[in-house]
This record gives C-alpha cells, sequence and structure tokens, in this order.
C-alpha cells in the first residue's frame, strides 16, 4: 500500500503513520516529495489495515497495489485454467455454449429444445429450476420437479446440465441432480451461498452482479475458491448503467480484463444482457470475438408461451445459424468451439503445473 | 397495458393482438392513430402477458400503466404506515435515527458506544453480528456471541435493536435476539430470505440494493407484505454511479418518489453512501430535508481501530452535534424526532384502518 | 402520445385533458380502463405539447409513441444510406476503417503513419488539428499548420481524411482542409456547431456523448440532417459508467440497436473506450462482430512519445494484424471491408430512392 | 506521481523508467518491495508524462497523487472566494437564490414572475435568451430580443441578471446584456466557450456536465480561472445515473466534495434534476441542508402553457414557501441568505489574501 499525506502534513503526522505501518507488521518506506510526503507500506495489505490507516491525522490517501483476490489470480496461477466436465473442457482454447430455456417448464419443451440445441452445436444443456423473480406473484420454477426433469434429459441427450441454485439450504439438492451450479447475478454476493458451493466438489458458473465491478467478480470466485473448490467460471451479463435501451449493457470489455487479471475461463451472456432475441445474435458474436471462452443462450421453441423472459429466448432455427457464426468467429481469434462427440482442441498455453482439473 | 404496435402493420397482426389480450382475460381496445395502432388491454396484468403480448408479430412495444407491486403501493393503503416498536413509533412524521457501531466487536465499546448514542437522541440500537464482506479474508462478524451482546445492550439501554441477517437459516437467531431484521443491499433481492422475515412478525428493514430501481425495492418489499409481515422500512443507501469520488452516490430524490409511490416508512443511510465520516453529516443532514423519516448513521469511539468500515463512523461527540442539527431541520420540514423516553408527536395523516401496528 | 390519467381522476380532469388535445391540433380518444383512464392524442406530437399535457391535473403520465426525430428514422428512409466520400462508400454492407494518429504532432508521424495504415487496408486517414483536452495545459493541436499536414498526407495517399472540429468559427477552414468533419463526444450537444457542419455539403461523424441516449444521439444527427446535410455517420465510443477498469464502457449493443431505428452508417471507436492498446483488438473485433460498419482506431509509430492519448494507440504491426481480422469478421456477418482501390462490394439492399450520395 | 511496476519486472525495466522520470524533468525515488517495485516521480506532473510513463515496459500503473487542477484549488488558495455581483455577495457563508423562468418568452411573464421571486426573497434574476434543445424542432429561446427584456426586467427589479450562453461567438452580446454567464452542462467541456468567458470580467456559472466527475468540472473552472477570470461559481444539477425515475440524480455528496478541494461558491439546480415540479422543494432544501452557497430554481406562473420545461417549474407561492424553509435550514447549517436590501451576513473564513472581488 501506499498512504499519501496531504499537504503541509508535520513531522508528527508522518512518524505516527511510519509506527502504525510497523504496528500492522507492514515494512514502512516514507518518501519526501515537493509537494507531498508518501509512506510506502510493503508487505500483505488487508482491508482492515487499508481502512485504519486511511483515518490517522495528516493522511490523504491509501492506495492499494496488489489486488485483493490471491487464488484467483494469474500472479498465483498464470496459465489458463481448464475444467474436464464430464469430459467436456471448458477455457483456455475452448469455447462452449450453453443452451436451453430460461425455465424448465415442461418435459415436452425441455427435451425438445435440449434435442435441437444439442444437434446445433451447444455442449452445456441450461433450465432452471429455482427463479428468482422480481415480483412475488411471477413463476418461481418448478423445484425438484424441474431438477428431476433436467437430470433426465441430460442423461438423455449425454450432455452435462447447468441450472441456478439461489438458497444455501438448496446447495445438497441442486448437487445431486445437476453438474454445474449456476450463481446468478443477483446472488453474486449471497456470500453464505457462495461458501456452501465451495465446499462441493462440482463447477460454480457465477454471473456478475448488474452492478459489480471486476474486483468484486474476482472476489466472488475468491470465495468460492477459498474453500477448496477451484472449478469456477465466470460470466459477463451485462451491467446496469443509464441506457435504458437494452435491459443490460453487455460489457465485452470485461472478458480481456479478466482474463488479463485471472485464469478462470470467462463466459458472455448475450440474452439476459438483450432482454430482446432480435439482439442475442449480435451480442454474443461480440462477446466470442472479444476472446469470451463460452456464452450462455436461452432457447425456445415457443417462447410467445414461455412463463419466464419469452422476448430473449431465440427460436431453435435461429440458434443454429447463431452457432456457425460464433464457430467461425471463435476460430478468427484462435479459439475452438466444443461440439459435443467431436472435442478435440488442445490447450492453448502449456499447464504449468496448477488445477487443470 | 398498451400494446403499441409498429408502423404499418397489417389488420391480421391487430386482430391477433386482440384475440390474444381477451385469451390472457384481459378486454382489448383496439384505436388506430395517424401514424400507429394500439390496443389497451384493460385487467389486471402479469409480467408473463406483458412478456407473451410483447412477442406477437407486429408489436412495437407493450407499455405497463399500473405498477407491479400492490400491498406497497399508496393506491392499496393511502395513509402512511406507522410502526410501533417497543413503544417507540416509526414513519409519518416521526423521525428515529439508529445509531451504533458498523459491526460488534466487544462489550465495551457497544455499550460505550450505545450510551453515547442513546445520550444523544437516537432511538434504536445498531449493530452487525453476520457481516456480509467482499473478501473472504475479512472480520465477518461476531455471530451468535453479536447476537448476544447486543440483545443484552438493548436491555440495559431499554432501545430496540436492529442487527443485519444475511442467510434464511439465521431467521430464527436473529429472531431471537434482536428487535429489527435489516436486510443488506447485497441480498436485497435475496427473495428466499425476504420471504423467511415475511413469516414473522418483527419489523424488516431492507436497503435499497445499490444498481436497484425504486420499483425493484418495492418489490422486494412487496415479497415481506406478501407473506402476512406488514412492518416494512425502507432505506435509501447511496446507489452506484460513474462518480467514484464518495462510495456510493446517495439519491436523495428516491426520498420523495418512494413517499409518494407508497405508505412505507423511509430512511437513509448517510454512513455507507459517504463512505467517509467528514462526509456523514452533510448526507444526514440532506436526507432528512427532504423528508427521510430517520436515519441509520454508524458511531465508533475509536474508528481507527474498528474492525469494519472504521473510515464512515463519526466519533460520539460530533454524532451529538448532528443530532442536534437533524432535530431542528425535522422540524422545518413537518416532522419531530423521536427522542427516546419523550416521544409525544403525533401522526401527520389520520390513519383512515390500515396497519398501523 | 398516450396521456395516463391517476387513479381516481374525475370526469372533469379528463374532459379538460381531451379539450387541450384538441386545442394542440391532435385527435383525443379517451379510454376508460378498469383502474385508470387513458387518452390517445393522435397527431404529430412535439416536446412542448408533451410537457404541456402532463401538467394538467389528474394527469399521471404522458407516454410517447413515435421518436422524436424523423429524417435519422427508418421509417422516413427505409434502406441503408451509403454514403460516398471520395469514391468510398461508407454505410450498407461496407465496413471502413478509418486509422491514423490523434493527433497531428509532425509531418513525419502523420506521414509514416499514414502509409503504414494505408498499407494494412485503412480507407480513411485521422488525424487531430484541434484537440479538446480536460486540462488548459495539455497540448491542444496544431491548428491551421495541421490541418494543411493532413490535406498534403491525404493527397500524397489517396485517401479521404476525417479531423474534429470543436469550434462553429472553424468550420470554413475545417471545411477547405478535410474531408469529412469529425464531431467528437463532448461536443455531440454542441448544436450551433452541428447547424453550422449542417449547412455544409461534407460528410460529418457524430461521436456518442459519453452520457447520450440513442435517441439523444440520433436527435443530433437530425440537427444535422435538418439543414440538408445528409451525410452523417454515427459512431458508439464507450459509455460512462460505473465500472472503472477501462476509459469507457463501450456499448456494443448500440450498433444493432441505431440501425434497427435508423438507415445511418454505425461506426465504433475501440480506441478511446479502451484507453489501453491491449484492449483494443478485442473490442474493435467485438464491434465489427456486432455489425459495425467501420470503426475509427488510433495508431502511432512511438506512441510512448506521444502528445495525446499515447496509451491508446496500436503500433502499426499490431494494426496490420487487427485488419486482418477485422476483415475475416466482416464477412462472417455478412459485411465487406473496403480496400482503397480494391473497392468492388455492393449494397445489402436495394435503394429505394432515398440519398444514396 | 507513483509509477507501479508490474510483478516479475526486471532491473532493466525498472532503469528505463527511472531513466525516462528523469528526462521528464522529475526526480525518481525506486523502492522495492516485496511483491512489487515502485517508483515514486517527484515533481510538477503533466498528463503526457503520465501517459508516456505509462507504456513503459514493465510498468503496471502510474498514479496520481496531485490533483490536475491548480487555481481551483483550496491548497492555492484556501480561504472561500467570495464574489461582489452589483453589491450581492456570492460564496462564503452567502446562500443566494436564483429564480425566474426557464426560457424568456414575454415582457409579461419575465417581468410578473421576477416580481414574485424578488418579493419572496431571490436575490438574482433568471432567464434563458438562447436554449439548447435536444430538438431542433423545439423553441430555442428569443436571442437578442430576450437579452434585451432581460436587461430592463434586471434594472426594473434592480437584480443582478443570470442568462445561458451557448456559443463563442455570443460571448459579446451576452457580455453587453447580463451580469452572469451561465455555462449549460452540455457546454461544460465546450472548451473554446470557457476560454471566451474567461477572458471577460463577468462571473462565470458553470453546470457541471451529466456524466463529468468533479474532477473535471473543476478542470473547466480552471479553462476559466487560466484566463484570469477569477469569478467562477459552480453548479451540480444532477448526475445520469440507471435510475430513471427523476430526470437526473442530484449528487448533494458533490456539494462538501468541491467544497473540501475548491474555495469556489458550489450551488444545486433542483429544477432540472427534478424534472417535475413536486421534487423541486425536497431537492432544493437537501442541497442546502448539504451546505449548498446557493440554489437556482425555475419558477413561472402558468407553466402549463410553458414553451421550455413547464413540468419542473414551481408555482409562485409555492415558490415563496420554499424560500422560507430555506432561510431557516440555512442558518442551521451556519449560513445565510441573501435577502435583496437586507444584505448583512458576514464572511465565514478570515479572507487571507486571495480574490475577494
Amino acid at each position: 500500500m501506499i498512504v499519501v499525506m496531504k499537504a503541509g502534513v508535520t513531522d508528527e503526522d508522518v512518524q505516527r503513520v511510519v509506527e502504525r505501518v510497523t504496528e500492522l507488521g507492514l515494512a514502512p518506506h516514507p518518501s519526501k516529495g515537493e509537494f507531498r510526503t508518501i509512506v510506502g507500506a510493503i508487505g500483505e495489505r488487508t482491508p482492515e489495515a487499508q481502512q485504519q490507516l486511511e483515518q490517522l491525522p495528516g493522511v490523504d490517501e491509501v492506495m492499494a497495489i496488489s489486488q485483493p483476490y490471491k487464488l484467483a489470480s494469474r500472479e498465483f496461477h498464470e496459465a489458463d485454467t481448464i475444467l474436464d466436465i464430464k469430459g467436456i473442457r471448458v477455457g483456455g482454447p475452448h469455447v462452449n455454449i450453453i443452451a436451453g430455456p430460461c425455465a424448465i417448464e415442461s418435459r415436452e419443451i425441455l427435451f425438445g429444445v435440449g434435442q435441437a440445441v444439442k444437434d446445433a452445436g451447444a455442449s452445456i444443456l441450461r433450465g432452471g429450476a429455482f427463479k428468482p423473480r422480481s415480483s412475488p406473484y411471477s413463476f418461481s420454477g418448478m423445484g425438484k420437479e424441474g431438477l428431476e426433469l433436467l437430470q433426465e434429459a441430460g442423461v438423455a441427450l449425454d450432455m452435462p446440465t447447468i441450472t441456478e441454485v439461489v438458497d444455501p439450504r438448496d446447495v445438497p439438492i441442486v448437487y445431486k441432480y445437476a453438474d454445474i451450479f449456476q450463481i446468478g447475478a443477483c446472488n453474486m454476493q449471497n456470500y453464505n451461498l457462495l461458501l456452501e458451493v465451495g465446499k462441493t466438489d462440482k463447477p460454480v458458473f457465477i454471473k456478475r452482479g448488474l452492478a459489480a465491478s471486476i474486483t468484486e467478480l474476482l472476489m466472488s470466485a475468491e470465495y468460492v475458491l477459498s474453500q477448496g473448490n477451484h472449478r469456477v467460471i465466470l460470466c459477463e451479463r451485462g451491467i446496469r448503467t443509464f441506457s435504458d435501451e437494452v435491459r443490460f449493457t453487455l460489457d465485452v470489455s470485461a472478458v480481456p480484463v479478466i482474463q488479463e487479471r485471472s485464469h478462470l475461463p470467462v463466459f458472455v451472456d448475450p440474452s439476459h444482457a438483450a432482454g430482446k432475441r432480435d439482439l442475442v445474435p449480435a451480442l454474443a458474436l461480440a462477446g466470442i470475438a472479444a476472446g469470451a471462452q463460452g456464452a450462455i443462450i436461452e432457447v425456445h421453441s415457443c417462447p410467445e408461451r414461455a412463463l419466464c423472459d419469452g422476448p430473449q429466448a431465440v427460436l431453435p432455427q435461429n440458434f443454429a445459424k447463431l452457432m456457425e457464426q460464433i464457430r467461425q468467429i471463435a476460430e478468427i481469434v484462435g479459439h475452438r468451439v466444443t461440439i459435443w462427440g467431436r472435442e478435440d482442441a488442445q490447450p492453448r498455453r502449456a499447464v504449468a503445473g496448477g488445477w487443470t482439473t
């Protein structure tokens, strides 16, 4: 950390900072400038130490140099993490498309859409059984019955499945039926939920909160990693800005920024960002062109009858066309789309140790 | 709802909308304009109906006229709700100041700060036992032991207490020890948590999420209200904007906007918005001047040693000075600060039925 | 417009609205719903009429149905506008890359960079002579001397040129030396400047303001169009959001949203959005994948000595590699990059009338 | 500045930074930490130097310590600047209310509203003659004729006047007729306009741009100050955020933040922030309670016939009531409202030299 003193401080003020830095177990490096004095504080920083130093008399600002996350950082683990999820590799140069209906509504729709997205090239099946809804009067998912259908569809189609978990109490049941835990944007900072899934050995797909910084997203990953579960995937799904022409503003720059700082795979969610299906292809392609290692896309065979978020669901035939464009763009940026049954891509970076699970 | 058709639609498109509106149990009112045709859909709207209509061919937009919340609205309950919390009236013309340390750290600090804020005029004691922290490596509260201390302090000082609950599994224990459930900004859309506190009979203090619209905040209140718990207090605590000079931008306009739409009491949280103590008085006074029915303010006797959010804690002596200004400004806008033991203010509006608990 | 009345209004309130609608030259269509009464107001809407109706007693809200822009809208001009700028076609399926240094600093750098970007496939040369700088103490451009160099470089390289104009008084001199007027983000709502360039016959490239809605951007285009200059290009250059990991958040969804509403060509500016060169390729490719009809990219041969915005300038060799990826991605989305001297793409849409200049 | 090196840099990288820092005329102070090496660069920083250092190999970040503005800072001028505008003191403990119609529409309305606001206690008369409007089809002000009316009203009522200038070419005519130049939010970064008013000797009232940081606002003030005109007033008028319940989000925290950094007077504009008159009093009082040294409020006798922004105009009778509350709240926070003809407040701080004009 660097403690920047106010203009015109006294020697006592500086001395007090030096002492407190020492007391906090850090090494103080004072340096007098023309306008300001600064005190470097070398060693492991903690949020508490930073806040406490900020309050000493004469202190103007305390700047952090290192990031507050460790296990999620590239410094800790240099090579891309590549997960193996039932034989599918996720991360590194591999691009995986997760597709399916927003909510599980019926066996017929789930199996029909599932077959369609698999045929088009999706490698992972999605479907929500617990739906966080802004209204207590809206359809909130089929619960356990939905999970059973999802598991059945995954087996029948031979696809790994992903579904959202919203309550720490539901972690065991979701663990039983699904292959990947999805943590929705509303729950990105539901820390007890993160701790619970962190204690399991199944992959955790964390969506960025709608007003979360990238550091905060990586701190949420850190919660899971700190419990020993190293199988984390991150997802940019649109942030809330002043612009209300679409539901959320897909922040494509988050993709390269996260990849620079972290070894974890990064996906995009064009469906929730767009809010309407006409915009989904443009956003999906933009995300893949920016280097995303996957996308999660909502597909429905009869969206105008869907019980949840129908307007953003793509029709199966349009999804197939989009998959073809995704496949081509991925190659141009040095990636390769995982086609289930035809998986043969090799990692972009040599994996020097680490958690290639 | 009003279904706005695109320019140049066919009669069949309009007819299809009219039929679906009827099928949804609503009454269709088509109206042909010079440029556009619109179809009014009269009756109870649901999010599903709106989404489904949006997707019909030729439809440009579906505009909602009524709000999605019911029990939280002024239309449902015209008079201000005034809660009775252990004899203290909250809401209407009553202004209550909640104060205390951010986290409960020790008996000494809690009791010391508690006595100081009571002497200065605070009517409710705050203290966190479960702290949601962005880092898994930060102090996350004393848990049950903290709750016991809080209860003890509340009894000793004869003040109602408020503390945050972050996990549905903790609702029973927090219910046992504290008088008011606080739902933090991170959990405003933790719907299962809202449902759990909604099943109790203790007041729920809901903070606005850092990127939540006012409608979304009222929908979170609706979750609690829909379970039969009508004792809800709302709190504006700063939103996340591009402006990074303070931690969050206190949206003072939220106070009159919520009060126009809802009967529930509205508080402000100047401490979390400011992020540093020098700015707390200006924001607290601004909120009270804008008509807030209370404020929640962090006070600490030794903030530079605090384990959590010390930089935003006000010193006891400054808090006393601030209370005096709050008291004066409240009167200028027709309110009255509750001074524990000297409470005698009368409701601003006649309470015509409703839940004056 | 649709005038939505408050709940519980009187018949006189509705009658007053009906009369005022009539007085404003519009046709009133009242319609009584279960909860609310609405009054349709059919005819040409104006901002004044909307504001005046909003204030009548009993009125809750006045919703606009048609957009406030006319000449910029797809309804007015259905086919994509394709400009001819010195033989280069801009808009429709044509993708053009504008490249060059941020500021014109010297003949050597301008000509060197110009040759490099032309060789790599850029079709238009950029370079700033009047630089709006947030500090009065920063380099603000070479002015007239810079314009002369730019013109000379354009002639030597046989490339059209673009440069920013910041003051209505400079329109004649910029007109004399450059081929395209650039209106920067800071000046998107400098209406007198827009009116001045609207009176000329040279193309105007308008960057979206950092907090401008898409409607506001199209209204700025409308200012130019309303003066008779139909040669307008729009540019998404990043918006200001809470996310401070990059300089501005490139809103790629703006590309398809604008294209749906307007016939004007849409470019992206990955350089100003990113603020650092490592991120420029990802954002440029994302924009092209989202369907942008061009990009404006800053290139510098010695950016660490640049007088303005060096950190975001791409090196010539990296620009060449990026151009190759842009070319491939453009084809995947049905577009074609204009390579100067090898231009042969055909418009995507039949141009049914209109201003294919 | 502090140059933070990446983890794992070589000694050559550090040496290169040290050399460039020296070359830039600054003194280098390298310091090796456990994880990172930093190089302090002591001396006068420039934006160019910072950008150039950022690009050197091995550099992670360059942090600025001092602010980029000089003349606007408290460090340069410690005491509050108090302007004398035709005998009215603005700044320091003096609170002045500027009021009048949004646009000048007719002699009758201007004089009528002017008399009403003067009677209620406003000290400065506002009225727009050049109106920047988002639509080219809207009423854009009466121009010179409006300026003549404003001057006449100012003389008749014996009040100083303020009016917006939007074009550098209009500076002489506005100078001739009005007492204070208003720079609107759209033009906060219209640097040539700022330079022109900076060359005059009349006060300049600068509104914060809708997405401008406080540093950017102070840099715009710096443009005026740098030309020798030290009579600058700043105004917070609401920023654009995701929250669309009001037109703009009034950032009351900007008031104490600016006052901490700068000696210039700070006003608030509750009218443009609110967008509707019912919210204007709450926001005006919030601003005054937060310590603002004035407010600019739109008043109209017949707002539902106003040609511009009628919905946000307060009626004269309500303005008088609001003035009374403003007067009381100002006193509680140690300020005093200037009542024209009864001005007797004294400066809060001793003015130790400086520009008390």
